[in-house]
């Protein structure tokens, strides 16, 4: 029961959609992280050129299990 | 004029993006409820397996009108 | 270095999902300013009529450039 | 000392004032809920018609004791 | 389904009460304004002169429809 | 130039409406204080008895110079 | 996977603590509702008798599955 | 009705736990204000030394009727 | 008393401070506004290059008297 | 261990900088109240004169300790 | 006096109460850091198992000082 | 375009202002983090040392590119 997650934040970007960007997100940490349980969405932004949205950037907080 | 409306908190999930969350929770409060006016976005969350997004999880208010 | 932006607040609706409201908004606002360079989420919401969602509507912050 | 209350949103609307739609809410939940105590104001909103106001709305938290 | 609403922040003024502070905001942006549809009471404040209420002052966010 | 104010915060009661719950407020804390010059609307709350409202509740800060 | 849940909001009362103020207000909404699954703690309050906490209060929001 | 309440921000600290900060902080007021009514929990912190909470400090508001 | 403001939204930059950067937003938006009469800073930000930082990024709302 | 700190809410004026302002807001405070210990920085304002800004404003709460 | 601290947020979880779900994320998150000095709660929730409390789990940061 | 940012949480100190704060702890993360790209003012403190502000303590979030 006495088990600890830690929370840390991410800015993930994409050209698709918000599901893309925090999937971009995830995958990117999963580099050196293992063991990502659940995110939290905190921002939504996007860039925008020529009149069309070119990123969907969202900011979120991503929990993993210490081990 | 003098309508009121009351609204209650629900969590939609849905494994495909927000927008069907949001959906799934409208569909299962609207068994027992009619009048569905609008809804709100509170809170968006999400479960990750294998480091794939397994879940989108959405935190929505839905108003509707008392008789 | 002395650049300025300046950012308004619209309201941008779509029946397919919220990336769409957000296009839509930004399409309409462009239509009398240039320079568009980023947008925040600031709210989400939706109408919901025959317990389906109707409308999804979305509150932005968009920022443009003062010449 | 062990006694618990319930805290429900609503939606109340009046062409007076907020004071009379927080009154319209209280006065319609009233007819299926006893013992309402109190009241939390939380959003202040209105629909303007013609350039006046046609419309005080007020979402609100009433709380009242579970038997 | 496309329509676009803009929202600006105004502060209104009375020395009557805050639901006449919001109409007057909403009187003077009408001059320049068209298609006010509704509004969002963000603050509330006042001045005191001689430990009376001198004036009410109102944050308000009108929405108006863009053409 | 270097003047400096001390708000302090207040629960105001009134049983006709917002604007009164501020004064009395602002009239009770004047018997000791000189020098109110504005107010912040921080909260509104009210008790309900027997499905009427019975008591408007307001938390105010009040702003004072100091000497 | 499309489960949905459903969150009220009770304030919980206990002369103890506010882990008992919790489990009192748990106790009595799972009188009449299956399924809690989760809580949120949202405010925490006191009464206060001849200088003493005399009640801890605290405001929740409870989750549990709609069939 | 027409009563007047003042509220105070202390903050109290305690080894033992929050509940007892608390307590702290409203017994060190009342040495030199009477009539406290309630308070309200605004943060939770605490002091670490040698990886043990060393110490649970507590921001609250207390209310009190003024005369 | 019955005036009215509008608020803007403003980013200003510099190389400087915080100060520089607020001025620096004021003075671009008088070239085409009159009447600026106070400013409320909402975000603060800024841009690091080579571990230093480049600019301040200040996020106001400037408030100015409607005619 | 069981010392209190009491906090009040200030608002100091300087045209010069913030960091001029809050220290003439405890300067002033010092006159009545020892044993100042840390404040908070809660909002920051200012005041625009022909288009300069002619004062900055903050609004800060400081921390003393209660005998 | 250029000391700097880093802030990492924590999940903690416990049975008995949240101090004891605090002292626990910070045990386990001293094993591989040194130097922890103050913590912050942002959030409380916890899981309900057959209608009682089953675990408390609290959203911590914590600080330690960089060398 | 998938690039993804981390972002940390600091406290930084200065006796001389808050822009000095900011790079100290910009300074101190840079010894081990490389890319950082920009950060956030997110609370703004002090510490007083006989009536005078000895340590101007900011907190910020630093954003870097992880590779």
């Amino acid at each position: 029961m006495e088990r600890t997650y830690k929370k840390i934040e991410l800015v993930g970007i994409s050209n698709k959609n918000y599901e893309d960007a925090i999937q971009n997100a995830i995958s990117k940490a999963a580099k050196t992280l293992k063991g990502i349980s659940w995110f939290d969405v905190i921002e939504q932004h996007g860039k925008v050129v020529d009149d069309q949205i070119a990123e969907y950037q969202v900011v979120i907080k991503v929990a993993f299990k210490l081990d």
